[in-house]
C-alpha cells in the first residue's frame, strides 16, 4: 500500500480517525473503523510515550496510516514517534519561525535538519534492514504538519511554510476560534475566522505544502475540501 | 463539593497527601487516607502521563482534590495534567520571571496565556458538556502553584508573584535549605531559612495569592499556618 | 560492589548491554547476559518513565550498572533517572557549551548544579536512609556521559570538557557518520571518522573524563580500547 | 444511590453497558454513556483480573453499578470479583444443578455457601470499615446471574433456580440459538427460541428471582420486558 | 496467506519460535524472527490473558500464526485463546480421556463440542463480520493440541486420539523424560524415550491427526520429522 | 542467604509483610520494610499472573522470600508462581483429602506430585542453569501450606497432614470464626476457636510439618507462637 507521503503527494483526500484513550486494544478497535488513518493525541489525549509505541502496531494492522500529534513543544517526540513507525507527525503550536525550525530539524535526518539515527521499531514494522535506503528516503516519506492555531502562527505563516522540513500545516479550529475571539469564545465553526481559515489552505497549496485540519462536524468537509484542504482529522473516540 | 480553588479563596486549610507510586490502585489507597487532596509527584516520583491520568480517577472517586507537581520545566505537561482532571498543578524550580511566566502560560486560556484547548477527561470527570462554560471558568477554577526553593526565586519572588496566572507559591524546604546552606546540607527544618519562608508567605499573601508549603515534619504544621500557609503537602506514601 | 563510577575512576573497561524495549521483565532478561552494566535507551529505543523505574530494579537484582540515555534535551529525565537508581546518565546531542551546562545542571546537587532533592527511590535501592550523606557523595558517585555525534559537537569539545559536572563523553558513531559525510552515508565503522573518533577520547583523557562508545560491530572494541576508550556500550537486544 | 439489588428488588428495570477491551481508560469511557450498569466480560471480552479491579473504579466514578462476566467455571473468580467491588457476578455455561451450586457456593458467606472472607477493595470503596455489617449484609446485597444458553441448562432450570445463592439468570440468546439449532446457526433473534426464552423469564420470576438477558437488538427489550425480563445486557463498545 | 490449519493438513512444516515474557513489544520482536508462527505460553511461560490478547496482534502484523498454551487444566483460557484470535491451542498435561473431552468441548463449537459464542476479537482480527460462516468454518480452521508428556498420557493415547475435536498431539519431551525416569532426570533428549516418541506420532498420523514436538536442541528436528512430526516449537526468547 | 524452607526446617521463625496491590513497585515498597518475607494475595488481594512474575523480582531485590496466596482451587498457578520464583504457595480453602492431594501434586515434581517442568524465571532468578539439580532439590526447596479455615477442614486435618508435599498448614482466623460460628460473626480474634486453632499447630508440629497463621492483630503472635505458630503472615499494606 502506499505511504500517506505518497498519497498526499497524488493529492488524495485521507481522513484519519482520532484516538485519545492510551491503550493499545482501543486503538486497535479504532484503526479497525473505516478510515484510512489514526491519530494517537498525545497533547489533548492521554496518548504517552507507551500507548504510542504498541498502538501503531494496532493501526498497522489494520492497514491505517498512523499519525501522532505530540505535546506542545516535545521536538524531542517527533523523532521518537517516527522512530516507532509514525508516517506523519502533527506538532501543535507552532506560532513562529523558531518553533518550525525546532520541529523541522527533529524531524529530518542531516543536511535537512539533526534527527539523530536510530529507527529501531520503524525498519522491522516495515519489513526492512537497509539502513542506508532508509537514510536517502525518510526525510521526503514521513509528514511534518505544524498546527496553525493562533494569530501569532497566522502573523508567521509565510516563514513558517518556507522552513525546509514543514511539509503542510494542519489547523486546530478550537483553538483558532479562542485566538480570534480573544478568549471569549470556542466554536470551531466560527464564521469569521472562516476567510483566515481558506487563506491558510491557500498559501499552503501555492508553496507546494499540504493542508490539513481537525474537523468537528463532519458537514465541514466539503467547504474545508474547497478550500484545499486534503487531510482531515476527525473528532474522537470519546465523542 | 467546593473545588479547590474555592476552598483556597475561602481561606480554608488544605491538607494534600503526596503519592509518588506510578499505579491507580495505589493511588486510590491513598485516597482513601485522611486527607483532602493527593498530589501526584511526577518531579521525583514515578508518576508519569499514564498513571496521572489514571489516578486522578481514583482520587476522584474517594472525593479528594487531585493535584500534580510535573517535572522541571515541563510546561507541556501542566496543561496536560489540566485536561485529565488535575484541579492544581505544582511547578518545581520556578526560579525566575521567564520561568513564571511560561508556566502562567501553559496553565490558563487566552486572553490570560496561550493554554490550548483540549479538555478532554477533565469535561467528562467534571460531569459536563458545556465547552464555553468551561472556557470562561477554567481560568479561575484552577490552580497554578511555582515552587520556591532556590535563593535565585527568593530574588525573583515579587516578578514571580506579579504574572497573572500563578495563583500561589508553593515552598520545598529540603531544596531550599540545600540552596541556603550552598550545597552544605539538606534540613527541611532548617531553623536559618525560616524567616525566608515566613517572608514568602507574607509576600504572597500580600498580593493575595495563596502559601503552600512541603511538609516533612508534621509538627511544623502550626508554626507555618501562622506564617500564613493553608496548603500542606504531607510526606509521602513511600514513608 | 563497586559502583559504577568507582570502576571507570580505576581504569576498568565496562562493557553495557543496551536495553530498547520498555518491559521490566524484558529489562531483567537482559541483565542476565553477561555485560556488567544495562542501558535504558529512551532516545531510539521504547523506554519511558514507567519502565526505567521498573526496569533498574531488574538491573539491579542482577548485579548490574544501571544506565540511562535520556531523549533529546530532555534534562529533565536525567534528573529523574538519578531519583529513580540510575548510576549513569547519557545525554544525546550535547552539541555546545549551553547543551552541556544544561545537562551537567541537571546531573548534579548544588553548588555544581541545580538538581533538586529526592531520590525517593535511589536512596531506598541503594539501602540507605541517610540523606545528608547522599548529598555529599552524590555527585560523585554519579556519571554524566554527554553524546558527541555532529561537527558541532565536535568543535565545541573542549568547552563540553570543561563544564563541571559532565563525568564523561559517549560517541554516537551512526550519528557521527552521518553528520561527517553531511548526511550522505550512515556507517558506524566509517574509516573517514576514525581520526575524530581517536581525538574525542584523546581530549576526555587529557583532561581526566571518560570515553565511552557505542559499539555496533564487536570486532571494534579492540580498535576503541587502544584510543582510550573504557565504557563500551553494545548493540542491542532487538538486533 | 440503591444498590443493584435493591432496584432488582424493587422491579426497576437496569439497562447495563457492555465493557470487551480490558483497559480502565476505557471501561470509565463506557461507564460515561447513558447506563445504570456496566458489565465487564472476561469470557469473551479481554477483561481479566487486573482490568476488573480496576475497571470497577471508574464505573463507581460514573455511578453505576459493576457487574462481572467471569469465563467458564472459573468460580475463582466470582468471589474475587465481589472482593474488588462487583455488585453482580454473572456466571455463563451454568448447565446442572451442581454448576449451579458451586457458583452460588463461591458468591456467598457461611451458611449459604463457602464465600471466603477478605473484601479488600469492596469494603473501602463502598466507604465502611465495619466488617460484621459486612458480613450479615453482603448475600443480599450481591446478585448472582447463572447464564441459561444450553438445552442442558433448560432442562436442568427447575433445579437451578431453586439453589438458594443463585439470584437469578441471565439468558445468552446466541448460544442458546446454535444450542436450539444443534450447531447449524447463530441468530439472537431466532424466532424459534422465544417461546423457551420466555418460559425462562416466567419460571424465574415465578420463584422470586431475577429474569435478565443479554440484547444484541435493541428493538426486542420491549418484547422481552414483556416477558419479564428486567435487566438488559446491551451490546459491545466494540460495536 | 493459508491458515495455520491448512498448511498442516497440507504435509506442511511448521516451526514456531516460543515467548515466555508477558509483552506485547516483546512478542513483535519475537514475531520478527524467522519463524512461521509463535506460541504464546501461559503455562511455564509468563503470558497471561493481556499479553496473549495483545501479542496475538504483533503476531498478526508479522503474517505469523498465533500458538497459545494454556495452563494445566484451564480450559476456559482454550475457549478465550480462541477469541483473541489464536489459531490453536496448546492444553498441557493431556493426561486421560476425560482431560481430552474437556479440552475439545472448550476448543469447539456445537455440536462437536460446548465452545460458547463470541469471537469478540478473532473476527475483527481476521477481517470479517459474518457470524455465521465463523460458526461453520471454525471448528476446521482451528487446531487443538493435546499434549502428551506422563506415562498416564502414553496409556491412554489411542483413547485421546479418537477424541472428536482434538486436532493432534504435541511431545513435551522434558516432562516426558521425568516420568520416563519416574523422575530422576529430566534430559528432553533422552535416548530411552525416543521409541516411544516415535509411536505417538506414528499412532496420531494413523488416526489422521497432527504430530507435533517441543525441541530443545535444533539438531533432533531430522529425526522428529523423520518419525511424522510436522510441528516444531522451538525453544525459548530466554534462551 | 538461606531459604525459606531452611529456615522453617530450623524452627526460625518467620514474619510476612502482605501484599493486596497488584504492582511491582508497590510490592518493592512492602519489600523495603522491616519483614523477613512478603506473601503475594491473589485471592483476596489484587495480584495476578503479572503482578506475581513483576513482584517478585521486587521481593528478592530486597533479600526477603516471595510466598504466593493462590486463589480457591488454581492449584494450576502453584506450579505457575513455584515457576515464577516463589518460594512458598499458599492456597486457602483446603477443606478435604482431595484438596491436599491436588495441590501437592501441583507443587511438587514426580514421583511425589505431577508437577510439569519449566522454571522458566525462577532458575535465572536463582542464578542457577542446573536442570538437573534443580530436580532434585526444587521439592525440599519450596513449602507448600494448606489453609485451614472451615470446619471440615478442621474435620480432615489429619489427612491432609499426612499427604506428601503438603509442607505445612496455615490458619485462616477470619473465615475460620465465621465457620466456627456458623456464619454469625467475622472475628479473626474469636476466643472460642481458640483451642481449635491449638490443637492444629500441635497436629502439623507432631507430624514435623509447619505451622502457619494469619495475624490481624500483633499482640496474639506471642499466643500463637506458644501454640508451636512459626510463621506469621502480618496484615496488609492497605492497613
Ligand atoms: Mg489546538
Ligand atoms: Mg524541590
Ligand atoms: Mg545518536
Ligand atoms: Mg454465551
Ligand atoms: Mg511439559
Ligand atoms: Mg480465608
Amino acid at each position: 500500500i502506499p505511504s500517506l507521503a505518497a498519497r498526499l503527494k497524488a493529492g488524495e483526500s485521507v481522513f484519519s480517525a482520532w484516538s485519545s484513550i492510551p491503550d493499545s486494544q482501543t486503538v486497535e478497535l479504532v484503526a479497525g473503523l473505516d478510515f484510512g488513518a489514526v491519530t494517537l493525541d498525545m497533547q489533548h489525549g492521554g496518548h504517552h510515550e507507551d500507548s504510542v509505541l504498541r498502538g501503531i502496531g494496532g493501526i498497522r494492522l489494520n492497514g491505517r496510516h498512523p499519525l501522532v500529534r505530540i505535546p506542545v513543544g516535545r521536538f524531542d517526540m517527533a523523532s521518537r514517534a517516527l522512530d516507532m513507525g509514525a508516517e506523519a507527525v502533527i506538532a501543535p503550536m507552532v506560532n513562529s519561525l523558531e518553533d518550525a525550525r525546532a520541529f523541522a530539524s527533529a524531524m529530518k535526518y542531516p543536511p535537512v535538519g539533526l534527527r539523530s539515527w536510530g529507527p529501531s521499531f520503524a525498519m522491522p514494522r516495515a519489513g526492512t534492514t537497509d539502513g542506508q535506503t532508509w537514510l536517502e528516503t525518510a526525510n521526503a516519506g514521513t509528514v511534518a504538519f505544524a498546527m496553525i492555531e493562533t494569530r501569532q502562527a497566522l502573523t508567521a505563516l509565510d516563514d513558517i511554510l518556507e522552513v525546509e522540513g514543514i511539509d503542510g500545516v494542519l489547523v486546530g479550529p478550537s483553538d483558532f476560534s479562542i485566538a480570534w475571539s480573544n478568549g471569549r469564545t470556542v466554536d470551531p465553526a466560527l464564521e469569521d475566522m472562516m476567510p483566515a481559515i481558506a487563506t491558510i489552505a491557500e498559501k499552503a497549496r501555492a508553496i507546494g505544502k499540504h493542508a490539513a485540519i481537525y474537523v468537528v462536524d463532519p458537514r465541514l468537509v466539503g467547504r474545508f475540501y474547497a478550500m484545499g484542504y486534503r487531510l482531515f482529522a476527525m473528532g474522537s473516540e470519546a465523542a
